[in-house]
């Protein structure tokens, strides 16, 4: 391919061609593999790279599609035919700490666990966890507004970022936001650039807000009889002006797979919920935590032991492997006002029944964004397309208690359709204008979002 | 003028026409006046009448400029030739309070305090205070993205704000956002119009958070000898992992001037900050900071007597009345990473003292966001253009010093040609190409932000 010498030259990263592009740069982890392969692999080691293959790809006529920790579960990161992958995972360093202003600049490559650990030396953190903590980047967890399970006190990730500099489909760069801990000089480009799942440009790097390490953590957790009852506590908690730092509810099935991945005892229960407090008031706001689950059931754990805190963390965190064992998982990812948990919960067993698909569902209860799971035996020819009629009637589910098709995860290419009922043809058109303004020639990430 | 038959037939609100126009809607509280008068005036009396204003005002040519309470202090809703202003003060319904999933719909038109005192009959409040809250409109500080005495905790109007509905400038009706809590489905519109200062559409309502009132408030209050001290003192807070909910600094001229205003005995310091911590580590955060405040100086008052708190507040309160007796003030509204508070004051002064200008500081020291205040004697001929010349070297400053021109209050056309030097010209390329997407005519507040 002619193309190759032309590019080797002007990269100082790595170019792969055609069929030398390594299988893995082809999907992502929602496991969604186009039926075409991309036409040219970019692993950028620096911004210079990022812009000349920017303007290398318009040149060629190839579409532009970026990728950091390959981690997404909407299918954003996945590339086909005419499309480059721009690999931005090597621009990975800390720019800068600054301890006093409680802030950092990093790249775009840099994980949001690696910047967490470099913070923690300042007795500061980096407060976004989504669960793909260690692997997935800061820049693709910007690209998609990740959450996680801190979001409920500390927001997500878009609550966490200052300041852009973005690549924009012309080569050219950018720096949007500011270091200042409040600023409203002209339109806010960097929320703009969140959450915009690489279609206005490529962040190349970001400067985040830091917070500090809480002086005091408490853990709370409770087995109920049922959802209802589990979901009736949390918002009993919420009410009494508690403010968990998280707040995380598993349903019966998703339990009883955690436990046994983890081969811990198993504790047999409706729902599972796990609390954290944090800061100056932790003990005071745990205690009614206690008190009010206490209501609702006799099943109830508190304690400030690290080592229990973790266990019980564990089991939240060990739903979605257990569940990977069985095949291949639809994440689905819908949010819901917070008093209509109960009730999305029930109609997804419903759903499930009704296609007969195996659904599990857990998430964050603080915030009324849950996963329900979706398996699909690889041996069951049909499950494939009952899991995505139950997929459609989970997101209808969502709109109808209205939620939304994506609390954290993002629209991909496997939420397309269901985009425009949600946000009506009016705001699309002018989320498409909008697009075009910054990407005239659709460039980035074409088709997705 | 013929133009107005068809308007006050088409329009159900009031309509004004030349010099019918009340000479007060020529202006805002900058006190920055254009040189000609403006065309129409319509008062809408509802959503359909902003959707027909805007449509009429294309068609005439007009274009158009939003108007809430008037209180804006960058020249935002100012209006000269050509241009219709669209009062939308009597959008004033609360339309909603969801008080279990702690959010309201309001129209633009409702006042912050309005909206708090609603809000606090289900145990909650709607957090965005600007000074200006009892007059400015919701829609206002949502089109400035106001901020306000809480924001230190609680983040400035744009973080309550959860959803818009918004005329375009073709008179369609859209809507951004959502009810939840966490949702990232298409670009984030929200926050594109939300800072936006009305050049990208009308704002006629909004979806907005809100937060259970705290369970407990205590406030610490301190004078020191000087500003270098009291900057040290407010750091040496953040630092302790304290998250005050409340951190004001007035400097030595506006604490003598506010308590002259107010008539209560004279402290006199360097430097005056008082600060607030809330919720269920308010008592512990209130030690730490009171111990922290001793360590330099030894005059620290401390207590939860809401009617103390008031007493001190009014002093914050009151240094800009006090300063709008001795003439029209210049209100700059700078912000500085938190660490340069002390290097920003300082050069304010020497700014002054070079201009010969009276400039009186005082602002939001916990996120580094300062006021200086440039008071123009009515008999000085030539303090004009001192006060002009200050504030220039005032904006240099805060960019020099990492900065931004304006922390709250918006560009609006006082500080257009300040922008450039902020943002730089490919990221105010980008600004206006987003802009033309949306208004391609330049129907909205043109010559603005």
């Amino acid at each position: 391919m002619s193309v190759s010498t032309t590019w080797t030259e002007s990269i100082s990263g790595a170019v792969y061609v055609g069929e030398d592009i390594p299988v893995a740069y082809r999907t992502d982890r929602s496991g969604y593999v186009p039926s075409s392969a991309p036409e040219v692999l970019v692993v950028a080691a620096d911004v210079d790279d990022v812009r000349r293959a920017v303007i290398l790809a318009a040149d060629a006529g190839l579409t532009v599609v970026v990728r950091g920790g390959g981690s997404g579960l909407a299918g954003g990161a996945s590339a086909g035919a005419g499309s480059l992958i721009l690999d931005v995972s090597r621009l990975d360093r800390i720019l800068e700490i600054a301890p006093a202003d409680e802030l950092a600049v990093v790249q775009a490559g840099v994980s949001a666990a690696q910047l967490d650990a470099e913070a923690g030396r300042h007795g500061l953190r980096y407060v976004p966890d989504p669960a793909s903590v260690a692997i997935s980047t800061i820049g693709g967890n910007i690209a998609t507004n990740a959450g996680g399970l801190r979001c409920v006190k500390y927001g997500v990730t878009g609550d966490s970022v200052l300041g852009l500099s973005v690549v924009l489909a012309d080569g050219r760069l950018i720096h949007t936001g500011r270091r200042t801990a409040k600023g409203v000089a002209g339109l806010d480009l960097t929320s703009l650039f969140t959450g915009s799942e690489g279609t206005l440009g490529v962040i190349v790097s970001a400067t985040v807000r830091l917070h500090p390490i809480p002086v005091r953590t408490v853990t709370v957790a409770a087995y109920f009889a049922d959802v209802e009852q589990a979901a009736a506590a949390t918002a009993a908690v919420l009410s009494a002006r508690v403010r968990p730092s998280l707040l995380e509810l598993l349903d019966e099935r998703s339990l009883r797979e955690a436990q046994d991945f983890l081969g811990v005892r198993a504790q047999s229960a409706g729902a599972f919920v796990v609390a954290q407090t944090d800061g100056f008031g932790a003990d005071a706001e745990a205690r009614i935590i206690e008190s009010t689950f206490g209501q609702f059931t006799s099943r109830v754990l508190v304690g400030d032991d690290p080592d229990v805190a973790d266990e019980l963390l564990a089991v939240r965190r060990s739903a979605l492997p257990a569940l990977e064992r069985y095949g291949r998982v639809l994440i689905e990812d819908i949010a819901v006002p917070r008093t209509r948990i109960a009730d999305a919960v029930r109609r997804i067993t419903e759903i499930a029944e009704r296609h007969r698909s195996q659904i599990y569902t857990f998430g964050h209860a603080g915030d009324g964004n849950l996963h329900p799971i979706i398996v699909v035996p690889p041996e069951d020819a049909s499950a494939e397309r009952r899991a995505s009629d139950a997929a459609d009637e989970i997101f209808a589910t969502a709109l109808e208690l209205g939620g939304t098709i994506t609390g954290e995860h993002g629209v991909g290419v496997l939420k397309r359709r269901w985009l425009e009922r949600e946000l009506g043809p009016d705001a699309l058109r002018v989320q498409r204008a909008v697009r075009a303004a910054l990407d005239p020639s659709g460039l980035f990430n074409p088709g997705k979002v």
